[in-house]
């Protein structure tokens, strides 16, 4: 069933949107022998002219076969696929694991078939958008539940192939961590973004970078999003009913700020355990804000500067003044070089707000 | 009362912490005469030592007295103020202001008091921490009320001379607006960071960029954040009790999905209203993200090629892989220049992932 570490696997990929198509052009980069292929004949022959594989023979007998359709119909299209290529592994890039291992297990299918949910994160969507490198360093989660072992080694694989990081896991605990890392936040960022409804645009002017940074994910697809509600109600559910509970009892408080102090400090503590860079705690980096004039090369002739005093850039972030043509740029670099930084920056002739 | 413009303004900073020292650090560097005091010798004695403001004498007769006290301690040192200095100015940086105008009102000294809230956004505190440069290029609310128009002249030159972009409305408006943009959003990220309470730390390896925005100010302090509350209760139950009745919405609805695509929708509308560059709408950049070595200079590399093709870097996000050596770094850029961008960093050698 599966090949053998080394030799191209013969994947099918079914449904040509951002993600299949993007799977189909990373396999063929890598010279494995690919076919794809949608209900649209359009959107197959789109995919096909990107080189994201060939079109499916009757007589091809694909070893991986890779369901990248929307989440309501990936349940329909698994079990066709399963049925329809009995040696072949099964998987899936849905963002909702638990339905669809019931699904495998319920047919009695569950051996042949991996749930799979590679995370890439991209605003755009349809083959047009698609690059073989899309889930290079990203996470993509494997959920065995009642998959042989060599249909886990053939997906995981595949998605080292692709550059992904895979991380193993099953679908049940798959579902109830995306409800409270990805769901149950994109909810909320939606009901801080719909409150503002009642301030005119001048009350707006008032928000600061903290306001941007919540509600960045509110600008999502609202159809996407009723579908992943629909197929993890339960957990998503669950986790809002947490958070309705918290914010209740700020709301109906008798002192409001005992009630915020307690919510805060969890809050804060949880915050803590997110992992940011390399898988490993966050680590707590030193910002230096620096102001820079918002014209082409000024960014490069900062990061020019810095790396002159052999300091390195942990991360950077950039805020635009609303009424002067400047930036602030946020450079988080060693907290022991910090000091540092700012003086030779100030001797440079560069504004160090920090 | 206030004077002429050009001739320095004789001011007295009550509040020797990060803001009060900044201002003085800044009014300084421009020639102002400035007094600082703090209940506390020692703070006092560091703000001076840094340059923020000479000691206050008995007989000095401020133009204008800055109050920059924590919040629930602001009040009574802007009644005393008005009362010890009849003929001089006073305003305050507070980030609540209708408690504060209503005080003044009630003590029949408002014509003499001007409300005013920078933004400037900072996670340190305290003196050692002060910059002149702090205020440059961030909004500065002015809630005049019942101020004499030379008094609001007088603060509005001040904050402008410290760089920052001044917004005038009122104490109850920037009130009922600041508990949306701001504190709606800080009780929302702590709910949903308290919410991965349950997940262990291989489940939070789920966690996107998503979660990160949304989580950021969730590190907050949650002293500062008590007190806050309390001086904005009203407002601020108002904006969760609406929050709340949104996402209850949710978790109550038969159709989860119809609920959660009604939700999205109007976060979507809200979130577009919010201002970004230069005080306009958000611009449609295009996203163009680039593999980038974790390692010093790669990403100064990466500037000066794309700066060598002069396509200009309007914002730019770093996100660090969980488990490789590489940072995905995101170029927004203008959409028309997006593709011609790819192909040539591609051309120079760089993985673009999109």
């Amino acid at each position: 069933m599966t090949s053998d570490e080394g030799t191209p696997v013969r994947v099918h990929i079914i449904g040509a949107g951002l993600i299949g198509t993007s799977i189909g052009v990373g396999l063929r980069a890598l010279g494995w022998p690919t076919t794809i292929s949608d209900a649209s004949p359009k959107a197959e022959r789109l995919a096909r002219g990107i080189g994201a594989g060939e079109a499916l023979k009757e007589t091809d007998a694909p070893d991986l076969v890779i369901v990248a359709v929307p989440p309501a119909a990936t349940s329909a299209q698994v079990l066709h696929a399963l049925e329809r290529w009995p040696n072949a592994v099964v998987t899936d890039v849905a963002s909702i694991k638990a339905p669809l291992a019931a699904a495998v297990e319920h047919a009695g299918l569950a051996s042949h078939y991996v749930g799979s949910h590679p995370m890439a994160g991209r605003e755009v969507s349809g083959a047009a958008a698609a690059q073989g490198d899309l889930f290079r360093a990203r996470p993509w989660v494997l959920c065995p539940d009642g998959a042989d072992p060599g249909a886990v080694a053939l997906v995981r694989r595949t998605a080292e192939a692709l550059g992904a990081d895979v991380v193993v896991t099953n679908a049940s605990a798959h579902d109830a961590a995306v409800a409270r890392v990805s769901h149950a936040p994109q909810v909320a960022a939606s009901a801080v973004a719909a409150a503002l409804a009642s301030l005119s645009l001048s009350d707006l002017t008032l928000a600061g970078q903290g306001l941007r940074d919540v509600t960045r994910i509110a600008a999502s697809e609202p159809t996407m999003w009723a579908d992943i509600a629909r197929l993890n109600e339960a957990n998503l559910k669950e986790t809002i009913a947490g958070i309705v509970d918290d914010l209740a009892r700020v709301r109906d408080a008798d002192d409001i700020g005992e009630a915020l102090m307690d919510l805060v400090e969890r809050g804060r503590r949880e915050a803590t355990r997110i992992p940011g860079k390399h898988g490993g705690r966050r680590r707590d980096w030193t910002p230096v804000t620096v102001i820079v004039p918002d014209e082409p090369g000024q960014l490069l002739r900062l990061l020019t500067d810095v790396s002159a005093l052999g300091i390195n850039v942990e991360d950077l972030a950039i805020e635009h003044s609303p009424q002067q043509p400047v930036g602030l740029v946020e450079l988080s670099v060693d907290p022991a070089r910090a000091g540092d930084l700012s003086t030779s920056l100030a001797e440079r002739g560069w504004e160090v707000a920090s």
